[in-house]
């Protein structure tokens, strides 16, 4: 509980800083949960958007405002959309571990969790020649073991816990303890919960207007900004690659880039900036003698 | 990936297009869902509102901007309905097939897809005197062999799927490929997530305000025009033919025809520009050693 | 299909209708659903909150506007809070008929319903010596023999149905045809989902902005208004009797009270109003040969 | 219903009295529902945001307006973070009873019930020396038998029933009947409907803008200032205590104290100025015969 909450020492001039980061799940997410949806023509359409058209679009949203963004590219998208990873790569973006084909990890163990991301490694690697340094645990799911699995495969960061709003180092517990980077994300700022929606598959039913959407991440961008903090945007090209979504993160750039001191780029930058400032590592233990 | 996404080709002063399309399912899906609703006269009700109030005054509205439309008629719904779908017909409006009774295409051969493709011309053809040339799939479920049997029969294009922003030529794989154009539709752009709620049927219980789907449709109108691309928006009259819905309507086509160079018209219309200048055909093809 | 859609003919001045109507559900809605939950003290008092403090406050909105409106009001609640009720007949408003216990009517034959609307009656009488002459199903849930048994015993109307915008004349099929005025309601002129919520028990776990309904409901009251239209609100003294709530009732009977020729009174005054002028009667039918 | 709906008869130029409540859940509402979520480690961090980070921004907040708050917090949590609850208490503001381990207390006996406050009220002696006056429950869940419970634990107010907008007297019925204020609660002045989301454990997937959330609480602050009422809000830390969220209860903060002579305070002390002034104690008997 050291500092002030929300706020960082940022260095040279940075005040603050923002990601855009893109899970660019494709159909993964949706088959890991039903592998019969690949009969589904409809949907795999739907999630197919991604990074047909989806990519593209961000793309030249990004290029319009030179910004640095991270894409997180599950190994199993790679391999089906060459093409879409090789135009993030060309245009400078980073392209980060998001599994291989979005397992869900909650409940495994260290050896099948291990596994999957070597696959997903391996992919990007033979894909796109891309070393990945950085990781978003599908679903944002992480086991107590995952830390460790990340560090002694050389990643720097990890971007899918909830336990804070600024960068900070973690140290896993226990043998073989090791550093690495952790960069929060919020469900606030994430478009999943505001735009998600495909019948017997996801969604709560409701889809949210872009311009609420806009509204919600904008008093984050400047609240955040006035703290002297981080923050975090996750969104889907197969949601926020469409028409009016892609223009409402036009506007939110165009609201980053004119707040005083505040830095866009990728994780990997802020991460390599926050190493050397951010302080002592955290421990995480496991909860234990849980009274329930 | 060639062009830009979200723009099209579109000739002669066209800058964009728009089209209003109307799934007149009335009670063809609660049914289908649940055969017992029958003996549901509130819910039923409902239903019928959307041939019996619903039409007519959305017709009020289209005759008010001069502009035609889709209607997606149900074979059931026409029998049950013939003043409605002649009414429809006699302004001028496109009448095109949303299957029989709003069957559930999710998982069906071939044989029965086909059986009750046939079973909704016919009744249209014998109610309405119609051959439809466009197809929506009920619930917007295609499947892989789903393009085949539209272009066996005629169809010139379907709106179905999710996987673009603007029409597009596809050919279906496999012995006796055959081309339709795709003019795609998009969650984000249907009433149903917005308004529909029927206890023990349909619904998340949210009910959202007609202003809000009008400021979400409106961006995406906006958005959509200042690319070159294409608006289609998918209203049920059971639910948009309410006052206050099509009030917000009325208020979206008045936007629409203020947009220079947007072409608001129906989707036969929109296909048969598209046609000869859309480019080569996109081949989908179901994903095969899908790792789950 | 006479006439134009929305529109009715209205006579002496009046330009549209309108109704406020509160279901004075209190305990009755939660334990017919489920008897256990007259263990949970919170719940039970969270619903008592209707007549407790819900109807006074909604009693004080209505006489500053010195207007009439229509109270449905469960047998059960009425022996529970014969306070309650016999304040809002001194008030001079309308009570009627909306189940013993809410009951869910939906599958029930004819004798079973034609029991629970008797003891609804009786309690009614006993209690506030009332005789209602109209009738909302709980849940709107009619079933086609209900028109029937509500005219044998001596109803002139019903508010359940949704299968219009504005008044008009019912006749049940079969042997004993009878005729009925039918009000109808809709989802969107409903407070519970806009606000509805308890754990283990009901709503969706969105609860909305009063703002958002006010909205919402404004929009419907100046359409209506525009066609010559009839606007019914549904609340609910458990949800719309809070402060807020009751705020924006407040200030959406300032809206109605200033539109020109907007008739603000009981359903019991518009359905004698609308019984001479509203034209033949519809019969409403119950679908046969339905193909599913 | 003596008096004005909503209206309290404040002493010494209190207008209207309105209370910041939070609950410092952390992880035990999540562990209690679910103990296997101990293995969750982004669920975990998700909850231990709340003492952790969001407990001191709140307190920032609080310092600013030079406010008092009630904290509700669990045993386990107090005892998981020692910290946490001594800076609440050092900061001036009230520390109140949540169970032990947030327990679900529905349908529980009366010595279970009795085992888990005894629990709770050790583990807050322990950790920071604190004797609570005042109880919420865990879920808002009462039973018949808790205020009895509460009084012989020698607590003076609970605050957790959603049947009046004001504090009141309420004495259980049976032998051994005792005293107690309620001060209402309000499932419209709850952060967890509006922000609450977690896959797998909560939430309906839909996550509100907190301007949205300010907007509905700010109604609610005027409606209750202007009926000379009471306005309770309940925030969780680790929803509530996140940026965005956080800067709009500095803003409802400053709309609060420039309301004329709204006295913004602890539930403890509004207790205490309640009591001398509330009138006959108000007795809840659970409803007999109940016709279901």
């Amino acid at each position: 509980m050291s500092g002030t909450p929300g706020s960082f020492p940022w260095q040279r001039g940075v005040r603050a800083a923002a990601a855009l980061t893109f899970d660019v799940d494709a159909e993964s997410c949706a088959l890991v949960q039903d592998p019969g949806s690949v009969e589904r023509m409809s949907l795999m359409g739907h999630q197919s958007y991604g990074p047909r058209v989806g990519v593209p679009r961000l793309l030249n949203v990004l290029r319009r405002h030179d910004v640095r963004a991270t894409f997180f590219v599950p190994g199993y998208t790679a391999e089906c959309y060459p093409d879409a990873v090789r135009a993030i790569v060309d245009d400078g973006h980073e392209v980060a571990h998001h599994g291989y084909v979005h397992e869900s990890m909650r409940g495994l163990d260290e050896g099948k969790e291990a596994e999957y991301l070597d696959r997903g490694l391996k992919a990007l690697e033979r894909v796109a020649g891309v070393r990945p340094t950085g990781y978003r645990a599908p679903w944002w799911e992480m086991n107590w073991h995952t830390p460790k699995l990340l560090a002694e495969r050389g990643f720097t960061y990890d971007s899918s816990l909830l336990d804070d709003d600024v960068p900070y180092l973690m140290t896993s517990s226990g043998p073989g303890s090791t550093e690495l980077i952790e960069i929060p994300v919020d469900w606030s700022l994430d478009d999943w919960e505001q735009f998600a929606f495909y019948p017997g598959w996801t969604g709560s039913g409701v889809i949210e207007s872009p311009l609420k959407a806009l509204e919600m991440w904008s008093l984050e961008a400047t609240t955040r900004h006035a703290e002297g903090g981080c923050f975090v945007l996750t969104a889907h090209p197969f949601l926020s690659g469409r028409p009016a979504k892609a223009n409402v993160l036009d506007r939110l750039l165009e609201l980053l880039r004119s707040l005083d001191g505040m830095w866009v780029t990728s994780l990997a930058e802020i991460a390599a900036h926050a190493r050397p400032v951010c302080g002592p590592a955290r421990t995480h233990e496991r909860l234990t003698d849980v009274p329930v």
